[in-house]
């Protein structure tokens, strides 16, 4: 006798429980919540969602999210041209880029390899990482590729295919990865063995 | 220097923002998820939230989300409709009707009275919930009232407020609320005061 959902309100919380964050139980609030509001946060949700739909793609140099053709970033002219900062994702781009401590351009991948899942170079787009890496080189403006994908198993892999083919094709471009040791804040006590020893192999003079 | 992102993607992050168990951040993960799988999870969600907008409405009797004019419950011959609970929201209605306990219908009310945010009765129904017990007591079909708010000062509020709106009504009509007690599977030693007291002062015999 337990009650059965409208067929159109049970799609709305099965779609709102695919978003990352939200459980089954958090979706059903949400759905509810969007019912309630149908003028306000239902309306204004659906919109965005179109507008996005047809007005957010991806820009031409460097696969971020953007509504013209190439991002505000590729566009900046205060950014070094000859340094070019290889992410896993839009999220990453943003937070590397709130440290205010890179000066450059970026690529953003669509996420990292992963065998296990058969996810492959081309699925994250190194064939156009590659090309626009080329273009730079050729054009003798690009300098420095920094590979800033994680220090995970599958960021590792990326990086390591990554820096292969790079350095095969063009000897000359100086290649980094970001440096590993201790976070900011944390006492050396609470820190993982992983990141210690890193950061021992890797200490400097001063 | 900081990354401005596209207008069409803030705002997505603004509106996702609205939904109750997403925070800024969160908001941002789901915006990037959805603009990731445009061909999956942000065509679901916009095409479910479009056919939510245009086909979900209220029972005319009940006042739940429902695709038809009448909802599955308010059409279901085998409960008896001398029972009509009156809840808060449509969860509260799923949660009461999980609990199997309850063989009546129901009223759903749009939240609960609350003079601080200028809630007052017509805004949460009232009207309506008034008009629907008057018919049933006047058709002789309806026996009993439950007034299942919550035991919270607005709960109680809306309680007070319709408990005595309908004995002034319909003084033959059987007025209820739910229980109070001890919950099921927790020690009375991690049970605050209040629920306590309501369990001794409704103690019962056995």
């Amino acid at each position: 006798m337990s009650i059965r959902l409208a067929p159109a309100v049970e799609e709305l919380i099965r779609t709102l429980s695919a978003l990352p964050g939200l459980g089954p139980r958090s979706a059903q609030r949400a759905a509810f919540f969007l019912l309630q509001n149908r003028k306000g946060a239902l309306d204004e949700l659906a919109s965005a969602l179109n507008t996005a739909r047809r007005g957010v793609g991806r820009c031409r140099l460097c696969n971020t999210f953007t509504e013209g053709d190439i991002c505000s970033v590729c566009a900046d002219e205060d950014r070094d041209p000859g340094l070019i900062c290889v992410v896993e994702s839009v999220a990453d781009q943003m937070a590397l880029d709130a440290s205010l401590a890179w000066p450059g351009l970026y690529f953003v991948l669509n996420g990292r390899l992963s065998p296990v899942e058969g996810i492959g170079p081309a699925d994250i787009g190194m064939p156009q990482l590659l090309k626009r890496i080329g273009a730079g080189v050729e054009e003798g403006v690009l300098r420095e590729a920094v590979v800033a994908t994680s220090y995970t198993p599958e960021g590792d892999a990326t990086a390591y295919y990554l820096i292969d083919a790079l350095k095969k094709r063009w000897p000359q471009l100086r290649v980094t990865r970001l440096a590993r040791g201790l976070p900011s804040g944390i006492e050396i006590e609470y820190t993982d063995l992983s990141t210690i020893a890193n950061a021992v192999y890797s200490r400097r003079d001063v």
